[in-house]
């Protein structure tokens, strides 16, 4: 079909989260069409990137320093910790910009299934960090999933004799959400965490 | 958020087809998590592909040769000509594998909307190729879509005056559908069932 390069290329875009083989090989075209572009940009970008993106050692954000930019700004809460999943939860945290804390990435969720216990996230390293920092408060930001949930009660059980106080994400309706469209656990929720009006 | 760099890789990212700004997210995250085994074997791939890759002047397909493996091979017919809308037809069509002849990639279609005329096709190279090759057959595999149709009606009429055999897809082609997403069985079947045009 195509040349060696170029069918190798593609299989390697197929192996990217959200691609399968038609995608990386439009994805693979487009590129080719548009090299000074896109493809050219792509692959300075891609370069940059590998060279210099780093996981910060405080916290696991993904940056090009170490510390990263959020754990040495200076304008962000020192005592405030925001514990999350992944990387991407911190992002998407970051677009929502009403935390102005530090973070904490975990790195995946307690799994029997997948053999992920309290030493492959780093617990210890997160507690001594909340001692060391001071932390006066820590929220649970992790997902409302089976694995996210055992996680965040595991991590309430080994910071209950810290002076620390712990929370986690308030659970209700999303903004924008229909209710229509809700799943029945997140309406029960909804309505057990349901405020005064006016 | 992310450093400057890894923004601007996500924001290329998300110019690629199919690759929205949380799918374009997530696959840098997935590049980053596993540069050994995919970081960096896409970006070598990426520089050969940028370096290798170029249109054969003769069919316009794409490979790394011009003009390309497929024009060159002398096991192919030479006096069949199939005529594709663009690259990835050509290859949907290969993939099929029942075809043995040349190939034309006109790289669109007549679009009165996208001022795309018969020059910016290139029709008449496109007939000047047919009689200087002594083509036998034209078989005009467009898509079964207004656009795709009225350029396969407009090649015909061109085409009446040359002592070709002209023919398009047979049904089995969905009406509206793209030839690029069609199974091979479905693509194999509608080539079996050429019509005769005119």
């Amino acid at each position: 079909m195509a040349a060696p390069e170029i069918e190798k290329l593609i299989r390697l875009f197929g192996r990217l989260p959200g691609l399968g083989p038609r995608s990386s090989q439009r994805a693979v075209l487009a590129l080719l069409k548009r090299r000074e572009t896109l493809l050219a940009p792509l692959l300075q970008a891609l370069e940059e990137t590998a060279r210099a993106a780093r996981s910060c050692s405080r916290c696991g954000n993904l940056d090009t320093r170490d510390p990263c930019g959020l754990c040495t700004d200076p304008r962000r809460e020192e005592h405030a910790l925001l514990v999350v999943e992944a990387v991407e939860d911190l992002w998407a945290m970051e677009r929502a910009g009403s935390f102005r804390g530090r973070y904490h990435v975990l790195g995946g969720t307690l799994s029997a299934a997948d053999a992920v216990g309290p030493e492959e996230l780093g617990i210890d390293r997160l507690l001594g960090r909340i001692a060391t920092e001071k932390m006066e408060e820590v929220i649970l930001a992790l997902s409302a999933t089976v694995d996210g949930q055992t996680t965040a009660h595991y991590l309430a059980e080994r910071l209950r004799p810290l002076p620390v106080r712990v929370t986690r994400l308030g659970y209700g309706v999303p903004v924008g959400g229909e209710l229509n469209y809700l799943d029945e656990g997140t309406l029960a929720a909804a309505l057990r965490s349901r405020q005064p009006v006016g």
